[in-house]
């Protein structure tokens, strides 16, 4: 089945409204986070690849066109005309990767008003929650930098799709692997993995199940350690080490999932080095966050296995997005909503060494400001595709150069202005609708 | 691709050493989630058709497999084992939309050691997602009995198959409908949706918007009327409605999405029906969830459109479940780890009048009790497939029969109690572990 009812009906019954008006001149539409989760000081933008790849491909298929005639009673000239659409319209966008704050665009779409309006719903679902697990992703790597970071959550996210995703969200936050096996293979990212409790409770006793995994794996081992009290597993697991040793190869690490996870660590490590086994690495789990991972920061922790907090976004799982029309066949538009007024005219965001500036998108830049939003469709074509890699590398950069403020697992409120040219628009914009429809 | 990659990495791993070692015997997985979230009072099953569908389906293809040997480097015996394999055991499991408690198993699984190991990660992410949503979209529906529900959620969950999901999860909830076109398709769902504010902002003017829109959908119009200002809004909606009626259509609804809902609810009725609009129905859609609902089941409110609030759990986007052996080759076991210590055997959930009892598969219930595990797979066949229209009904008889403290959304904790045998058989593996692992 085609890809084009992953939709709300809304948004078909509206095309089709336009589609039967001639309303199809072009529109633009911009997607925007409303306000930032408590706590947080940026979002990394997420979930571009998945937007274009649905826009380049949208198409309705025979089955789709049969569903809506016979279901909702779709007439055969919308059908028609359903038929031969394709998306052929524009979109800037702010590159995946890159950091960005409440109000301004990840995206502006111009396309077609019928186009337009299609993507809405697929476009909110990609970029919304991709951008909600980056962007948290980003802060576990804020908390204890240099430490490796490896994505653990696919068996508590929101289906196969989802972890996917998250897989690809971590990995451009700088994660250095997953344990899912398929997001590994289809991105080309590292897949890792220990053992879990079963594995230590199916053999007789947890040395045997070391010695086990041991001979089976023996390039990678990792140990896990807590199953029945922790620092006896440890032992158990110098233990091993040294019979590996003898055999001439190495316990990689050993994994800790449960109780007082630092002075556990402490123990641990004091354990392995009087056992010379100063190479081994200590491995961390159990629902970890950016805030457990801070406090475990100090201990001698080498990696941390982060799962289903960061996975689901747990404290934001979803974000106050929205995709709201500014333009219309070259007319400028507003809603008045209470609490969601929303800001009229095509846009730009421009970086400045004192914060980000929204402005209009034909208005002159701030001197030497660097815009953010830049051309990545054209004519219903992908001109600048999205890779994790090149998104990882642009995450990086822009956490480096992060103000100390945002930076902060508890920060301040980001700087966002918004130009002159904008205030006069909205002030404009909003005149002419209360005189029209209030007066 | 095939679907048995989905999984963690060390799920493999731990197969493909039980297969080298032929360690094939019988084990018993539970799953089940071990806390109820804040003022929660009961769990809705869900998920299960999809687990069911993945076990009946698993197999490694030859891409699979490729993958494995190449970048996992897998033996060929391991790869021989694996391209044989396929899932051939027991499976016993809560029905789908039944109310059940934390440390009930919502499933137990019984088959060859590596296929019960292969089996965890996608039963997880399944059954802890949708069971997430489900429960939530019943405290909604707890919340206001008699109103309609509609699922709003698509454009804010995590990605289009959690989409389906939550679709599918709140219909056994006995919401009445859903935005999700191709959920609706797929699963034989109303699909319902009204406008969009860009659609009023497309037209000249709200009442031009209102009027274009009842002459194309003249057989179910719902105006949103808040664009601008919600009491001028439905002033022209009446209007609206009284040209539809002069053609002998009629205004089937208004929505609400912003604002104080409960006062422009009334003062929207009110207008209405001053309008001798008696019968046109009030929706109201916009950050819903079960608290918000609560505070407005006295507005004169008919149906609710819920969205991202309920489709990512928002206070529970992941539930504290687990996949944990109990029994291997006949042999109970448990894990001792500090806070996550887990009770071996088999087991049976009882439902009596004075809460449940957890006791083993081959002890006697309670007198009178009813068994909420139930035979669903016999040797790596389906044998009761689980429909959303069943779940509805079992869900509507269980919230019927929920006890008033669990009902409230501020729940009581609820009474799960243990049998003797369990009991019994747990601290006697316990000090069989104690005197193996720490004497």
């Amino acid at each position: 089945m085609g890809k084009a009812l992953h939709t709300d009906l809304y948004e078909l019954n509206m095309a089709a409204s336009y589609l039967k008006r001639g309303m199809t001149g072009p529109a633009t539409f911009s997607l925007f986070i409303r306000s930032l989760p408590e706590g947080w000081g940026f979002f990394v933008a997420c979930g571009l690849e998945a937007a274009l790849d649905w826009l380049a491909g949208l198409r309705f298929e025979d089955q789709d066109l049969a569903y809506l005639a016979d279901v909702h009673g779709y007439p055969a000239q919308t059908l028609d005309a359903l038929r031969d659409l394709r998306f052929t319209g524009e979109v800037r966008a702010v590159p995946e990767g890159r950091v960005v704050y409440p109000g301004e665009p990840l995206l502006e779409l111009t396309a077609p008003l019928p186009e337009a309006q299609l993507a809405e719903t697929y476009l909110l679902n990609q970029l919304t929650y991709q951008t909600a697990v980056a962007s948290k992703a980003a802060r576990c790597r804020l908390a204890a930098p240099g430490r490796q970071m490896v994505d653990f959550s696919l068996r508590r996210v929101h289906g196969v799709e989802a972890g996917t995703a998250v897989a690809r969200a971590t990995a451009i936050a700088g994660f250095a692997a997953t344990s899912n096996v398929d997001a590994a293979r289809r991105l080309g990212l590292r897949a890792t993995g220990t053992m879990a409790h079963s594995y230590i409770e199916a053999f007789p006793s947890e040395e045997e199940a070391f010695r086990a995994f041991a001979a089976d794996f023996p390039e990678r081992v990792t140990l896990l350690v807590d199953t029945y009290d922790t620092p006896s597993g440890v032992d158990k697991a110098i233990e091993v080490a040294g019979e590996l040793e003898a055999r001439g190869g190495a316990l990689h690490g050993i994994r800790l999932d449960s109780g007082d996870m630092a002075a556990l660590a402490v123990d641990a490590r004091q354990r392995l080095d009087e056992a010379g086994l100063r190479n081994v690495q200590l491995f961390a789990s159990g629902a970890l966050d950016e805030h457990r991972i801070a406090g475990l920061a100090q201990a001698p922790i080498d990696a941390f296995g982060v799962g289903s907090k960061i996975g689901v976004a747990a404290d934001a799982p979803f974000l106050d997005s929205v995709y709201k029309l500014v333009e219309v066949d070259g007319r400028p538009v507003a809603k008045l909503s209470t609490g969601k007024a929303t800001l009229p005219g095509r846009k730009q965001v421009w970086r400045t060494e004192d914060g980000d500036v929204v402005g209009l998108e034909d208005e002159p830049g701030p001197e030497g400001a660097e815009p953010l939003l830049v051309a990545v469709m054209h004519e219903g074509r992908i001109t600048a595709p999205q890779t994790w890699e090149d998104a990882r590398d642009r995450c990086a950069a822009d956490l480096d150069r992060l103000p100390e403020g945002q930076r902060s697992l508890k920060a301040e409120a980001p700087v966002v202005h918004t130009s002159d040219g904008l205030q006069r628009l909205t002030e404009e914009v909003r005149a002419v609708i209360r005189r029209r429809e209030l007066g």
